[in-house]
């Protein structure tokens, strides 16, 4: 037994190294390499992705799981061994599920999809898109039909980023979501919008990358294991637990895009900084679901980082470094600037409040395009309802409509957006837990002191990598299932506060 | 035939795959990989490698060679098709010969010999190394013996990095060459020294690495496929034709480190850059050897870029941008300076009169070890005697004598070395029949204009990438063998005229 484990840890190391290769490839295709290099560069990824899929489904792997399977029942469930070959036996069926076949046309077609987006956006022509995104679900269908036995045809799908997340119960979460939300929207903007221009002069692009960059240190996140370098879009990846990178993008006319940008990566980057170096090269070693990466992300982006203590230590530190721009400013206008709720069309825009309603529309939408209760062809009028009675706004048209978000012409259609919004419940769910167990934190974070809640999250969340399904560490961390209620609290109390509602 | 050569085609593209992303993997370790990374990119450069190795050695290859002998033969030697498969079967048979096992014992010697070489430098104990190299040299010969048929026994170390050379030719070559250079080094080293003052000022960093990046922009290297990092030791590296990149490292008291290093990985990256894309991704797409390499760096480096022409047209600039250090520096002293010869102890610090003679002596001393007819235990001795007979001066010790260069323990003894002045006699070579060919080229780099140097260098030098050996090569090019005659005259006009010989 010693033996096969050992065997398959070595397999699985192997592939590991592979998509690690495959991630910095990625990264310098976005930061460093000239213009030149594209061409081969496409070709090289494509080979370590084909390698490291090669060598992950040989059946070798699938005979050294059947064998293990007596040692893994012999052991508890929270075993790192147990754990490893559960983990692993769930990617072998995911990875081994699709046929190759499926899976090379696919990507074929998302090529030409995606291809086809960046055309038909600034073209506002969603015509252009329609049989391609019609291909695309009938796709989607061919995936989930891989994975029969499911509730829903999106759960397979949802899945793949959300282990053990259903369709029914996210749709639940998400009706009594919007329930509070929309209604909370409606009573914000109805009051005059929040003054942003403060942040909106001209800062210097420097001293605004060095003012992140501290701030992050003071979090916890370690540059001796990672570093920050510019991108068009800002991402974390990661090329093993000692190395683990975010990038960002400055606009000297947006003090907010550097600055939250940087707090929500590290938050993403911190958690897989925090995983025991113990699973380093196994399946083990990566956040459990979007929907919890996200929550850290959003923890300290938003709760920590947008929050009215963290503030009352900083402001005066970023009053220093922009002087002129910001010595006359308040730190009341400016709170109210950061923290500025406003209906926009853009979803990537979008406040803490709004940011969900954008989020939820997307995902009802395709589940509904999956299970053939709506037609593409009737999707924009669909999406411009939603945005109507969600949002009370209508967009012009479908390129700030439908067309903005990538997602759909790049991959399949299902469980690509459920995770932002489960990370925003869920990161409200692990601060609240952690302050409970520490009351000292918010105070902690008046003083610029973060080493008790991210030891907390360390020891109960980032530690365990991808041990527990996101529903299981919930379970664990907070003794019940998944809840709004947290989050719903938070953002009556700070949004209440701010627009005294 | 057309189906096997598609195959054997799309295998080597698979095995370069590899090697470019090996070799992205070693250009982020040097340059931006923080230290955390460390230990999982050593294990991910070996799995790429092993990896690279497996699919090149796969006896699939060897038989798609063999049924594509006849093609081969029925082909012109310098056809395309048939010099894909003669150098991928030289390649292929160098890669199969020496057993896996091995390579794996060498391997895990050379690790252990260069930690141990990292400690004996400093503490000036060549004991400590002394039953290492030892073990080096017994290594160095079975993979020797692996080929067997050689004339003499460094024959098969030096093809590797100099196919078709041997050792009796380049020993009767240098023979020649020593005699010429010891009694000019005398000659020279007999006058007053020149003084290089006016180069060890201080000069703003930025400021320096601005002005080399013009010149190489100038000279034809194309940033559009290419880059610039900073790293401890300077290297230019490779990851497809469309992306070779250079870096440097500066000194803010030497304004010659950073400008004459970028000079010379630019022409190692210039003659990559303009290999024929046809050839991308198979064996043919690098250059043929590390003599007609450092001959494209030395041609850059020195024949153009420290020539008298050249400074009379980039001096104005340089003093422009250095107005307080060098607005009173005459343009004679500047080349005089730039242009300094000293008898050195070390090497990579040697100018271009001196820098052979220590070059040959490591190439003499290493064919004597590898014949047996020099014990490792009177190296030291030896190498005192060389300097003492060759640049009249003597090391106070073994620190920077025989080890100061970390080649002999880090890979095998023989083959390393003799690339470099190779390198030195071609860059004349070439650059002669560059003059013959366009009688322009001395008033156009007086212009700072390389145009026509360029274009003649890619069309007879850098398009054919591997397809014929260094040999082959100059035999095309000069229709005769490898001489010293341009080299010697070369190195005669230009200080002959500085030192008034």
């Amino acid at each position: 037994m010693e033996n096969k484990l050992q065997e398959l840890k070595i397999r699985l190391q192997e592939v590991n190294d592979l998509n690690m290769v495959g991630a910095l490839l990625g990264w310098d295709q976005s930061t460093y390499m000239p213009p030149g290099g594209a061409p081969a560069r496409g070709r090289q990824a494509a080979t370590i992705g084909r390698l490291a899929h090669e060598k992950f489904t040989d059946p070798a792997i699938g005979k050294l799981l059947d064998a293990l399977r007596p040692y893994q029942d012999s052991l508890p469930f929270d075993n790192d061994d147990a754990s490893l070959i559960r983990v692993t036996q769930r990617n072998y069926d995911r990875a081994t599920k699709v046929p190759a076949d499926l899976i090379a046309e696919l990507s074929a077609h998302q090529a030409a999809a995606y291809q086809a987006w960046t055309q038909a956006r600034p073209n506002n022509d969603f015509a252009a898109v329609q049989p391609i995104l019609e291909k695309t679900i009938e796709y989607s269908r061919q995936v989930a039909n891989c994975f029969p036995g499911y509730d829903h045809i999106a759960d397979p799908l949802i899945n793949f980023a959300d282990e053990g997340m259903k369709a029914k119960s996210i749709r639940a979460v998400f009706a009594d979501l919007r329930q509070e939300l929309v209604p909370l929207v409606q009573a914000i903007t109805s009051q005059e919008l929040a003054d942003d221009s403060c942040v909106h002069q001209t800062f210097d692009s420097d001293a605004q990358l060095a003012f992140g960059k501290t701030i992050i240190g003071h979090y916890g996140y370690d540059f001796e294991r990672g570093r920050q370098d510019m991108t068009h879009h800002p991402f974390m990846t990661k090329f093993s637990l000692g190395d683990v990178r975010i990038t960002t993008r400055v606009k000297e006319d947006d003090l907010t895009e550097a600055l939250f940008s940087t707090l929500h990566e590290a938050g993403h980057a911190m958690y897989e900084q925090g995983i025991n170096m113990a699973y380093e090269g196994s399946p083990l070693a990566g956040g459990t679901s979007s929907g919890v990466h996200e929550s850290q992300s959003r923890l300290w982006e938003n709760l920590v980082g947008r929050s009215r203590g963290f503030w009352t230590h900083y402001y005066p530190q970023l009053q220093a470094a922009f002087p002129q721009q910001l010595g006359d400013v308040s730190l009341d206008t400016f709170y109210r600037a950061i923290n500025k709720v406003s209906r926009s069309l853009i979803r990537t825009d979008a406040d803490e409040v709004t940011y969900n309603l954008h989020v939820m529309i997307r995902f009802d939408l395709e589940l509904q395009l999956l299970e053939g209760t709506l037609a593409v062809k009737d999707l924009p009028e669909a999406w411009h309802g939603r945005y109507q009675s969600d949002l009370s706004i209508q967009a012009p048209d479908n390129k700030d409509g439908v067309l903005q978000d990538v997602h759909w012409f790049a991959g399949i259609v299902g469980g690509a957006f459920q995770g932002y919004t489960l990370g925003n419940i869920m990161s409200s769910l692990f601060f609240d837990q952690a302050v409970q167990a520490h009351p000292s934190i918010p105070t902690d974070i008046e003083k610029g002191e973060f080493g008790v809640l991210h030891g907390w999250l360390k020891e109960n969340v980032y530690q365990h990598g991808s041990k527990f399904t996101a529903n299981e560490l919930i379970e664990r961390v907070t003794g019940g299932p998944l809840t709004i209620e947290p989050y719903i609290r938070y953002l009556r109390t700070k949004f209440g506060a701010l627009y005294k509602l």
